[in-house]
């Protein structure tokens, strides 16, 4: 089959964000299952997105969103995944992203490389609405599972209350109504001794 | 912590689809990897709609397209995973399949619930570009895969070329150039006596 070179790159490209499957985080799916893996992630996200957009502290163009949600962690095919309460990883972790982005990105064809990038980049800097409101799915994704599992993620982490509210700043930019789910959320598992 | 009830109806609903992530597929992943699950498969489809919407034989709101992507087979929660091309799992379907959409979706404010079981419907139904799009999606996915695990899946299953012509019939009606690949791939196969 002779593909023209266009359409052979994009279809390398969908074939190499398959290994996205393999890429395992912290956290676990819900009824204390086996960890979950960074598409299942960004499929999450990306439904939330949607289903949420109301609550988003500015208006955003949902398609942007959405698509920000399902391709934020590609890079962590290379970089692997960092997870967000381990300060050793984390300070590697940017040199890390930006090789990978560079690597992964530039197996479509050029616009399509510059428009993913781009997103990408306006996700990690929550340069936009879009991105505030996409970074609030991605702290409140994983704090729902880990609430629904009693806690476990951060109890076997050790982490402390001090370190999700530091992380889940970036949820009250994104939504003030979703960060009270999350304050309460935080609350409760303080309470219950889940987190320090 | 006392949520309102169309809060608490979405984050119901959003924990509930996080059961999509254990129903498995036929297909395996790149690499004769492990089955795929239906989270994965989605979250694959909706970026490949993204990147590769300039081949849908009609103009799709790409938006409308992701989302069909993503919560396509929600279904399944409750109905499993029926394989392509197992007849007597597909003569209940249908069936499995209603009752299924009708207690999943209910979870959401009636108003969400209306607008993806209509989107679902949609999907179901090839009704729109967006569907027929979608449906490409959802027929290359697998195909890719497939493909770059010499068709393992194929041989695996025993199908034969007329069958996997039957089901790509849907391609065809999203997108006469991607069916051109899918054309090509098939033939490949069935050369290579992955198809009988």
């Amino acid at each position: 089959m002779i593909l023209e070179e266009r359409l052979k790159k994009q279809l390398d490209f969908v074939l190499e964000i398959d290994k996205e499957k393999n890429i395992f985080r912290q956290t676990h799916l819900s009824g204390h299952g086996r960890n979950e893996n960074d598409a299942e992630h960004a499929w999450h996200m990306a439904v939330m997105a949607y289903l949420l957009k109301e609550y988003s502290n500015e208006q955003v163009d949902i398609a942007k969103v959405m698509l920000m949600c399902l391709i934020h962690d590609i890079v962590e095919i290379d970089a692997g995944d960092t997870y967000a309460y381990d300060p050793v990883a984390r300070s590697t972790q940017k040199e890390r992203e930006e090789k990978a982005r560079e690597r992964i990105f530039s197996l479509l064809p050029d616009d399509q490389k510059a428009e993913l990038t781009a997103v990408f980049d306006e996700f990690e800097e929550s340069a936009t609405p879009e991105a505030r409101f996409a970074r609030a799915m991605d702290n409140l994704q994983p704090l729902l599972l880990n609430d629904s599992n009693d806690g476990s993620d951060w109890r076997e982490h050790d982490v402390n209350t001090q370190q999700v509210y530091e992380r889940q700043k970036k949820t009250k930019a994104g939504s003030e109504k979703l960060y009270e789910v999350t304050d309460a959320l935080i609350k409760k598992h303080k309470e219950k001794g889940n987190l320090k």
